[in-house]
């Protein structure tokens, strides 16, 4: 399963978000969950439970560091017939650009 | 907590998808969880990890019912300064309308 | 064509969003577009320029409003094959729920 | 402005989707738009007018290609304080981590 999460903590007075966003990442990391970060979010690839419980993880590390509200988007590609990789979804659409 | 979920079925050859988010919301139904549907998704008020395993509940029925790629988008609201009901935030938007 | 759009305002310091949303359903009041409001975002039906013209309009009253960052997802559903409103949506989830 | 695309076309009974990304990117690509593509979706940069115009050119594309509904999540990071790329944003993220 790959999963797209983005995180938006709300009401920090800061237009930055940088900070928080490498806070969850550094949550991400400590797992053994692959995952590539982009512009706009970051990609992890693994099972169901834990992926979820590593998401939740995040929102209490972020409200730890004092946010109030944390707003997060996620997108889930759940495939049952194969195995998709991030790496492969990209080599597929890159192999004939 | 809450939660918003959009459910899309991929490769099932219909253009309708609403008997398979019909199911969705039927397994959200059997729950306590209190939800709302609008027409580009489902609400749902409770506490991450009982809505997460609901989630993925639906993606196992969904894969039952053939499906074999369920992309879902889910947005998550998650204040931590006070209980936000899905009723107040809409009565809060409305009444200053 | 139906839409989703929900505007999340950051870096404001308010934990509270409900200012900004209520000046962004304004701007869609002002409009001839159809919508309806729900917890987690507003939906929206209509043509692609209209709705788009639309949102930029809210993301610049935002900024009057002294909003420096603004993160907005859009959600879209373009049928093609038959038109179906919003209220057609819904209609067809509850009448075998 | 930074956005992340994501279409998913409905009833082309395809459990792959890459030939219609594929397509999209294509139409991305063929305009001054910088982007960048990664396992979940495709990252653009640009001003909202021209890239919204090129959303609505790439759903004109899907369809001419048979879909006869296209789903399409896009997340808009407008930020007016200061220009952020696309590069910057992952930068900023890696520096620390």
């Amino acid at each position: 399963m790959i999963v797209e999460v983005s995180v938006v903590p709300v009401g920090t007075g800061e237009t930055s978000v940088s900070s928080y966003v490498r806070a969850a990442v550094q949550v991400i990391e400590e797992t053994d969950l692959e995952y590539q970060v982009n512009s706009m979010g970051t990609c992890i690839q693994g099972e169901w439970d834990e992926i979820f419980s590593t998401l939740k993880a995040v929102h209490d590390e972020l409200a730890k560091m004092g946010c109030n509200r944390i707003v997060t988007t996620v997108k889930v590609d759940d495939r049952r017939d194969k195995f998709g990789s991030m790496d492969a979804k990209v080599a597929a659409l890159e192999e004939r650009l």
